[in-house]
């Protein structure tokens, strides 16, 4: 299987997604992307489970990590027995479920894919790491179909030559709708909040929209409901770690409100995603507080003085009532009615849809 | 005139006023603060000006530079006619009124006291550069009794053990409210939102807080709703550049969405500050458009790549339907009902309350 399908290289270039090769794992180091392009390499998966947790990758970023990751565990334990093997992937699984704790169901459902595909290689005697990568590459080949239907449905409720808000990093969503509008002939211009502490919107969304071709504009935390009040933004959109069955959206931090003030200001959020088995509830979701020292600087410099206290929640929760539609490849969907979605085509399968 | 009150030591500590003495203002380079402690000297009433447009000094901190301005002015020309000084002041106070767009009618009242003070040395011989600070000191002074008014009836809000969230620098009320609240021996916790671009509420605001021994949290600027959702805020306050007199607040960008994420949460917000007789309406208002390359760096160091557009609106508009109160000296007054403050008490004079 080709790691680089032509009509998708545009999106891999940003997407930057690890690859195992050669008993390593390399993973783009989005922290300082694009500042500057490096990479974390791994050679044990608990490496490849750290590099998550340390926020090395993110968005989609740590799926396509934790495939890698079990590929990279198959490697490292090739000589030994098919039941010893199995024991080391079982060990490595868990471990890489585990590096962050909102998106532990998700990463488990990978890990139990990625063994599947072990499995099958067991029986067939072909390499286990490679058939666990090709898994991984069709997994991901078959999430950028499904992606592309999402945008295809997202773009038509933008308005050519209007407005849309976006927040964080949505990865492959962000370049697959600019792809789509482009082939539509629409263009529009795009907000991007910068997304602190880590400035996924400044630093990779900007980017991604920059050199696609769009007039984007970067804003800080604070002015989102400037922005929906006085420039006309037609459209609030983001991806989703996670969408609950029962519509509640699991994204990174700052989606909530930017979502309250697109409800009060009449402005419609779509949420781009596959509702997610794995989270029949959002009472299923545990917000991972992640070290509050890292909210007391930015890009490195510090911003207050010892002794004042840091809090720092990766994510938030917006309730159904908040999210005007949940755009997915069969189409869009009511926030309150995601079994029928579920019903009509879910696969229950490795889908990661960000 | 005494610059230092012993009662209100304590703020001066913080609020760092503008000072004029020998031909010079010195000012608090806020910008750094509390990281340096360094100031900028001005020996031109047109260097103060351009201290206040490049935001040296925040918060209050430009009305007391612009009147410390008008006292440098009267020095420079301290060896012309009254009839040529009477001219430069009026010089002095055209640069230095249009400092900032945002605060231009405000900052063209206290230049105006300024001017009748120094219409009264002229009369009595009296040095007017000193009778010029005089009067600054006295209205500052004022303000502070004012401003021990307002905490009183702040904290009375505010449940003992209770959560309040801020955001920006609110400079004397912030060390005012603390002072009532200890003095009453009521004590509660206080999340600072960091306030992109500039960061006050990390570096200023969270300081004052700590210094005062408070329990202070810094959070970043997509996080609001995030607390007052899950941290049990039971107030959110902030003053304001401006309180018009239809009961629009313009302060601090960010101010807004705050705001309606409390309104959406149920949780009172009260601005402190005396309504605004020169801002009869927000119509009467323009939001000042900074420099949109500031938001694409933070603490100095550039967060997205060249061709990424800034935007970098210093102040929003929240409407009186998200205000639950504004907190005067006189008590705590509708949102719709200002003009009855303007009839109880208002004098019309210098009065600038933050």
């Amino acid at each position: 299987m080709e790691r680089q399908d032509q009509n998708l290289a545009f999106m891999l270039q940003y997407e930057n997604i690890a690859w195992f090769e050669d008993g390593k794992v390399r993973i783009l180091d989005r922290r300082c992307y694009p500042g500057k392009i490096e990479f974390v390499t791994c050679t044990h998966y608990a490496e490849v489970a750290k590099a998550v947790t340390d926020m090395v990758t993110q968005s989609a970023g740590p799926y396509t990590a934790a495939a890698m990751g079990m590929a990279l565990a198959a490697y490292e334990c090739r000589d030994q027995s098919v039941m010893q093997q199995r024991e080391y992937l079982k060990k490595a699984a868990e471990c890489i479920t585990n590096a962050r704790p909102t998106t532990a169901k998700r990463m488990g459902q990978i890990c139990r894919v990625m063994t599947e595909a072990a499995e099958e290689a067991w029986k067939t005697g072909s390499d286990v790491a490679l058939a666990i990568r090709d898994r991984a590459v069709e997994a991901n080949n078959s999430r950028y179909s499904k992606i592309a239907k999402m945008a295809t449905y997202l773009v038509e409720q933008i308005p050519d030559h209007g407005t849309v808000m976006t927040q964080c990093f949505a990865e492959t969503i962000v370049g697959m709708m600019l792809k789509e509008a482009k082939s539509k002939g629409k263009t529009f211009r795009i907000f991007c909040p910068e997304t602190r502490p880590y400035f996924q919107g400044a630093r990779l969304t900007a980017t991604v929209c920059y050199e696609m071709g769009f007039d984007v504009t970067v804003i800080t935390d604070n002015m989102p409901a400037f922005v929906l009040k006085n420039e006309n933004v037609d459209v609030f959109t983001s991806a989703a770690d996670a969408i609950c069955m029962d519509g509640h959206v699991i994204n990174k931090v700052g989606t909530f409100q930017i979502a309250i003030a697109a409800k009060y200001m009449g402005i419609p959020y779509f949420v781009t995603g596959a509702p997610d088995l794995v989270h029949p509830t959002v009472k299923d979701v545990k917000i991972e507080m992640r070290d509050p020292e890292f909210v007391l600087q930015a890009m490195g410099v510090r911003t207050a003085r010892e002794g004042v206290k840091g809090y720092y929640p990766a994510f938030d929760v917006t309730p159904p009532e908040l999210v005007s539609g949940v755009v997915t490849d069969l189409g869009i969907f009511c926030p309150y009615d995601l079994w029928r979605y579920a019903k009509e085509g879910a696969s229950g399968e490795y889908e990661v849809v960000v």
